[in-house]
């Protein structure tokens, strides 16, 4: 009983919920990614900006710009008021990379230099319900322009964000930026005749194409429709002739850009504010093909709705289209990045008005992508395993010579009693090569050098007494240990390159 | 009146006190001085674990362990309790990498490889008074090796760190890791026959030895002292025979680690605790030794007191004992890493004491160090100037040509009517080379290239007719835009490295 209770006084040890840890090869190769995305970015001119988690609620703003649920929101409490300490000031983590941007540049506005081409990496938080890969910490990774009205902005962030897609082993034709802008729309809705008081429920309509389709949206355009459960949603009460250059808009995607900005001109009428609209798609596809940019890396494409409400010109989204696995298996990912151009950034601090357009990356979508169809290599040290507690400085000795070779490599720090522990160990750290040195091995001078990874390699494609009759570990003068691990392991990756290869045949 | 209240009303762009950010230089070379500590660690098989900033207060622990101020303390706040949401749980930022671990290697310990040697590094949060150079979010770089009982964990440890402060640019001999030894201490005050409950006083009076020397040790541990405010410190009540033993363990270090080892054995008289310890030191100092490292890289040293009342067993710290800034002029840096052996990691969640030992290193001040001596190489984006607003195309498209051959550029995207502000631009941005092409360049087929670090650099030894008289631009073939700016680059990268090698004679 007072066991028990003593039991019940321990903390729980245990991620709150909706977060989560990352491992090893997690972590490395996201970051692996987040690296060379950096070097497109830094290529490109884009100085890296790395702001703390935490900002003033009044700074940030406390609720999320394009999110509308009530319960969506962020992580904050309150400073203590402590003479010459706390100030009271409401603080919270910041919810995505772009508010801090705001702060930075009406903060620093007279020692950036403008334009400013900033990237920052890094985590979020949300405050949101957590689901099933549904986390309250994430990676983002931005890159921004601010105070540049040229669409050249637009256009180098969309050139950027391929080449940066491209860097991180996404092949040409499996992914496309896809390319549309908010004053098209609005010189449709001008065409159209829709009121002012109509546009934003127009808006929120329009962004269910991709769920409910062309008929779908002209329903809701118009006199409403009825979703999967029944329910009656009402419509925005357009007529038909209203809603159908909006639709036109949606679906004036052609062959190629040419054709599509063909379309989207009908689309606009005489709408002053549209044709400026597609004048600047027109010189964003000129400026693309200019950059050396092809259709099938970034396109004008109409039917991207998503950021069509927030942002306030251009707007680009890059797809997924379709990934490999490691069976060659064609798999669709859906958007992994998305930005465009908004004026308000700075405004709410300084009351100007300062051009700004950039993207963020999803970064944990696009990683889940690229881990789909990546070859794992053996990426686990060289153990040296202890037969001799009493010969401890000969096995560090050893594994420092492996490293000064830069072959990953560690001594077996456990309690060395049973070697069978020492190999489990070894198979669980994915170790491909075992060092064993006894009694026996040191009269002789040598050390055995054991394949972790053979035995696994075989074990299907052989009887069991084949397997065991295969010579998975030899002997070698312990003079030659580096040369002979270094062999042993470039053996190895062949073998793991060459298993692939069948695997994917 | 109208106008002001509305100004009153925006938000101020401000970092919440005790945050900072950090811009370009500052962000890629502490990246790549974390990088370079990364692969070091990687290479000694300890693997990376990336937990979130987000903990249960319960899993953390609402205080600092080895802090007993007051206010100090965590980041928290309470979740709303929500049905099927938030749990209305205590969150908090973390205020270490080592909670986080102890909350891993509980939660996950039938999954991971044991001993689990695992690096970390990110920031953490601390509520504590900000000041002139402390700030509440900072940086910490972690190695740790949970479930080894055995000193060679500590020697690795060891060897490891000053592998890692190698692999950042610290030269052999501006650095030392100095080792000591809870249990030694322990022996010393089993022998001065020192009381239990007066252990924990003592421990509080040798931790100000670094600042009071040995007098005024041995004053505190007897009848107690006067400090500089003249304020009487009372003291820990020991006879001048009990305090001298525990003089002579701070003071017992001697030219080398066997000399060192010998006055501590006598330190410890026939304490077994003290014996322990002792050995404990000399088979650390024999493992390093067989690793290859040498006692003018980590060495015995009981003087280190800091950490001693926290760590159980050994305990290290990383001093950097002369840094050459850019003038050659040699500077101290004090500790920039500490660490050591403790056993209760695990044993809040569990109730199982799991042995675990590790290193932090203090990212900021050992980046503050390296940053001292650094060359600073010219890393600013050539710029491609913007003439004509109708070639913009042309001009997107050289910057392009540059980027595809590995060179950082950019086009100009601000307003391009003032020229004189393209080139403030350049010069804010650090830029080495301008691209120019006017209309002038554009009928001859050709481009000028305009050398903006020659003008600043030639400006100190000559007049001012002189330097307006140097041609600080000249004219190549469009066609040879490529290779004229690659040459160009180099040309000004060897003029750099060859003013600093005057500057530094």
């Amino acid at each position: 009983m007072a066991k028990d209770q003593k039991k019940q006084l321990r903390p729980k040890a245990d991620t709150p919920k909706g977060f989560r840890d990352y491992f090893g090869a997690d972590v490395t190769e996201r970051k692996a990614m987040l690296d060379a995305i950096g070097k497109v970015y830094e290529l490109h001119g884009f100085d890296p900006l790395e702001t703390s988690a935490v900002e003033t609620v009044e700074a940030l703003g406390k609720f999320l710009p394009d999110v509308d649920r009530p319960n969506a929101g962020v992580f904050a409490w309150q400073e203590e008021a402590v003479p010459g300490g706390g100030s009271g000031d409401w603080l919270a983590l910041r919810y995505d990379l772009t508010a801090p941007l705001a702060r930075v540049a009406a903060q620093f506005r007279n020692d950036l230099p403008i334009p400013y081409r900033r990237y920052a990496m890094g985590p979020v938080w949300r405050n949101e319900k957590p689901g099933p890969g549904r986390f309250r910490q994430f990676y983002q990774c931005d890159a921004d322009t601010v105070g540049s009205a040229s669409v050249a902005a637009d256009a180098e962030i969309c050139a950027m964000l391929a080449d940066a897609l491209e860097a991180v082993g996404i092949a040409r034709g499996d992914y496309i930026v896809r390319i549309n802008n908010r004053k098209v729309l609005n010189g449709v809705l001008e065409a159209a005749e829709v009121r002012a008081d109509q546009a934003e429920d127009v808006l929120r309509q329009i962004d269910k194409f991709d769920k409910v389709g062309r008929e779908g949206v002209l329903a809701l355009l118009t006199t409403g429709r009825k979703d999967d459960s029944g329910a009656v949603i009402k419509g925005v009460g357009l007529t038909e002739a209203q809603a159908a250059p909006v639709l036109a808009f949606l679906t004036s995607k052609g062959d190629d850009n040419a054709a599509t900005l063909e379309a989207l001109r009908v689309a606009v009428g005489g709408s002053a504010i549209g044709a400026e609209g597609v004048d600047e798609l027109a010189e964003i596809a000129r400026l693309l093909a200019a950059m050396g940019v092809t259709e099938n890396q970034a396109i004008i494409d109409p039917s991207v709705v998503r950021g069509l409400g927030y942002y306030t010109g251009p707007v680009f989204e890059a797809e997924l289209i379709s990934i490999p696995d490691k069976n060659g298996r064609k798999r669709q990912f859906g958007s992994v990045a998305g930005g465009g151009r908004y004026d308000g950034l700075v405004e709410r601090f300084t009351g100007q008005k300062v051009p700004a357009t950039g993207v963020s990356i999803g970064v944990d979508r696009l990683y889940a992508a690229i881990s789909l169809s990546r070859v794992l290599l053996r990426e686990g040290p060289v153990i040296v395993t202890v037969m001799d507690r009493q010969r401890m400085a000969e096995y560090l000795k050893i594994a420092s010579e492996l490293r000064a070779a830069g072959i990953r490599a560690e001594v077996y720090l456990g309690n060395p009693k049973n070697f069978g522990n020492q190999l489990k160990y070894a198979d669980r750290r994915d170790s491909p090569i075992a060092v064993i040195q006894g009694e026996n091995e040191v009269s002789k001078g040598s050390v055995l050098l054991k394949d972790l990874y053979l035995g696994e390699m075989l074990a299907d494609s052989m009887s069991r007494e084949e397997w065991k009759a295969q010579p998975t570990q030899f002997e070698v003068p312990r003079c030659e240990l580096v040369p002979a691990v270094k062999k042993l392991r470039d053996e190895i990756n062949l073998r793991v390159a060459d298993l692939h290869r069948q695997d994917s045949l």
